[in-house]
């Protein structure tokens, strides 16, 4: 577990380089002072951007690092909770941790890689 | 973990039947193009079926296998991200995935037996 | 995985000193009958409340164990859904489990201390 403050960057793909991960998983809780979230949109194959300007709990960081060619990426996906109590989320983009986040990161004994895929033009895992 | 892309059926009961898995937990995150969610109503004594038409973000799903009997039967529930970046969810009853949907299936050393409960009909976890 | 029955109080701290756990985390879905959910307010550096009176559906509990001092404290977010299927969350204060809730408690081989932090007034996670 690995909490992070405030004006501490948290990198996970640099993070899992500099411990040479080439796979891992992850779930955290903890707050942000802001966040960017993606929606994937099948026409245009890109992500919609939905912007989040206000304190959140984070309900939920569900998410897993792979090799993409010879660099660690992290894809994780984000449940966010208003003042009001209302639910919301989507693929994370980027957020600022205030005042912590509480990170289990979890690696499994085996090798995960990412290739560029055809349909959708996403790097998506590659299960063999 | 098992990406999982549209077309392909993803059936966790029979993947456990065929591993001979008789117990298990997972979460993931991917996108579905459409899902069948459930709540389950207290008086009616059964499960409220909530649509979901759209293309949604998976922000979590997470779940078990147990033997019921002996067979395997999956229980799971999720949290869907919509275009507007709300969250919605419930028992996932059933879910098309589109693109993918990355699982990280987890196998304890230990069985899990569900047994039908009397007070409210549902096949319930047995803590033995 | 513990299940937790109407009527059987859910205490994973009292559970935790029971059985010497120094540190621990977990995942769960089931069901509540109400519960009370926090959300951090910055100004204030004190939780509101955001009370729910209603069933709902645990679609995510995701949480860990930690010593504060000697004695173990528990720190779980929480996402719900209501009967329309929409999503809500917080911080979770205190929630009465019907008809039951699945639990996954993971126990890695470390410690993990809160500290009180004096920006916040939190117990935060110690990472050293």
């Amino acid at each position: 577990m690995s909490p992070r403050r405030s004006g501490v960057t948290m990198n996970l793909p640099a993070f899992a380089a500099s411990r040479r991960l080439s796979a891992a998983h992850f779930t955290a809780i903890g707050a942000l002072s802001d966040a960017t979230l993606g929606y994937f949109d099948r026409a245009k194959k890109e992500y919609k951007k939905i912007p989040i300007r206000e304190q959140v709990e984070v309900l939920s960081l569900v998410g897993d690092i792979a090799l993409e060619g010879s660099d660690p990426k992290a894809h994780a996906h984000i449940v966010l909770g208003k003042s009001d109590g209302t639910a919301h989320g989507g693929h994370l983009i980027v957020g600022h941790v205030w005042p912590v986040l509480e990170l289990v990161l979890t690696v499994p004994p085996a090798h995960l890689r990412r290739k560029s895929d055809a349909e959708t033009g996403l790097a998506l895992l590659d299960a063999c």
